[in-house]
């Protein structure tokens, strides 16, 4: 095998077939790499679909990679729909030039997070981009799963009066890729909280109490609670102080001038309760390892809306919807 | 709306929720942008899955644009598996200053081309790429069909003797590509060959001789006839006067010193019949639009293996096995 990914690896020929089958296949649980379509078996319910691209830079952070991150980011859009995520396809855009050692890696530990999720990849597709026309590598995962049906998990479900709570600090994610990049000269101690939320998502499922979950990536905690705000027409009142972020990632964002509400998360949940259900589903996070620092933050049907933040003072402050992009490439 | 598109388009904020509302669902029938996953319902049958990436440089050439090939190349992964094409998922990566009617463009096109092939765009996800770290716009697509089960199509239904059928022209999506770059001070009247192969798969699909078919993409239909041999451990013999290729594909190939078998094709099919079959396969694919020029072109079985042509003198060529990328980004 060569040493870094070139043209050839990329058309169809002889060096793509070795690149997919001892890179790709080997590592993977060996799909067929010889067909068009892979068949896949569904059990009885309701079926999912949900599709996202990864292009985060580096692609190795504290906490993770872009190839663990490809398969919780996937996986974790199907866990918040109340799905069991079953199966993966996998495309990989790589930029000639890139090393097949790293490549390597990012494989072992894409299909090391898909083992540990119960989710099987069974189709793929490998693309070289020249070199300068691509960013390293990208990958788009697609996720298929199933829920039962009848599932009244929703937007459509919330209610007036129903709570917010988020099963861990934010904002970990976008400050440990930010400070992975040098750009800023700055080390810091903080890690992704790139992770399956599948324990979480499996614990809250049960209680009868759960109207809607999210997981907060791009956009951060604040963009989900405007995606609720539209999605209801309630606004949402948020209590500063109950919001967990940790003091690491406060202190870089208070050196840059970001607002951790803002940056990315890639393993904490949003999720709506029923006020009844609210201190059980409480209880329930703070029993898991992903969970301990999960907090009630806030109540929907809020005047003014569409997102107001009580600060530790007392007084409101109103969250706009993000505007410019602060961090680009951070998923 | 901004002009091009800005690293703001991809940060999962009001601009990004404006750009999917008025580009993407506008377009694609408007798909529920709010949700983390897509429900999808799937009839009776056997479930099957493909993902393809989609780089093609330019993005638009004569023929087709990276939106509607996108679709075909999903969509024919599925109809030459002998599935019904029902449900995609579209990840957009597009690179910062793109422009924006450029983009409309594409995916109008995009859309009309999945409404044509009956598929509908479930899920999507859009990420934009720094200037410089993409090539304008990548897509990648999943495409999930049913087929009924017990279809034995495939590489293993394949036994020497049988007959190789070929849809039509081959290589002129490459040669349309590679002259739209003008890069080579060529201009020609190649247009590409991306369609939905729907229509020829379709056709043949009710024949009991039917074993595999495989549209012809990267590395064109001698790669394909490696794929054969290589699935089946049984040589190819291919007849090079049987082979379609248009004057005007071939003369630029005779210029540039390209070889038309090795180039993408992204609407013809290399179908694999019984050769008590093979007529009543030609007559049905010469009785439809896009199969005006089938043609039995070889015979699965042969020495030397693996794939080997009869040139019109009668003497024999052996084909190898694509080794260096001749046109990168060229789906």
């Amino acid at each position: 095998m060569d040493e870094t990914i070139t043209l050839a690896h990329g058309n169809g020929g002889r060096r793509m077939r070795a690149l997919i089958e001892q890179v790709f296949a080997a590592r993977l649980g060996q799909p067929d790499t010889q067909a068009d379509a892979a068949p896949i078996t569904l059990p009885e319910g309701e079926v999912l679909v949900t599709t996202d691209g990864f292009t985060v830079q580096p692609v190795t952070f504290p906490g993770g990679d872009i190839g663990a991150l490809a398969v919780h980011g996937t996986v974790n859009d199907l866990a918040v729909s109340g799905a069991t995520p079953l199966y993966l396809t996998l495309a990989a855009m790589i930029e000639e030039g890139f090393p097949l050692a790293l490549l390597e890696e990012i494989v072992a530990s894409l299909a090391a997070a898909a083992r540990a999720a119960g989710v099987r990849v069974v189709a793929g597709d490998t693309k070289v981009l020249p070199r300068g026309q691509g960013g390293g590598i990208y990958f788009t995962l697609t996720g298929i799963g199933v829920r039962p049906r009848g599932c009244a998990l929703g937007i459509g479900a919330i209610r007036p009066g129903d709570k917010l709570l988020v099963s861990g600090p934010v904002g970990d994610h976008g400050v440990a890729v930010m400070l992975a990049r040098e750009a800023f000269g700055l080390r810091g101690d903080v890690r992704s909280d790139a992770a399956s939320v599948l324990p979480l998502t499996g614990a809250l499922l049960p209680l009868p109490g759960l109207r809607f979950m999210r997981d907060a990536t791009r956009g951060g905690l604040a963009t989900v609670a405007h995606e609720i705000a539209l999605g209801t027409g309630h606004g949402l009142l948020l209590e500063e102080e109950a919001i967990p972020v940790r003091e690491s990632t406060r202190a870089v964002c208070a050196m840059l001038g970001y607002d951790p509400l803002y940056l990315a998360c890639e393993g904490r949940v949003l999720a709506v309760l029923a006020p009844e259900t609210a201190e059980a589903a409480l209880a329930a996070w703070n029993s898991l390892p992903d969970g301990k620092a999960a907090a009630l933050i806030g109540t929907v049907g809020a005047d003014p809306g569409p997102v107001t933040m009580r600060t530790p003072i007392g007084g409101l402050r109103i969250l706009p919807e993000l505007e410019e992009d602060a961090l680009p490439r951070i998923c």
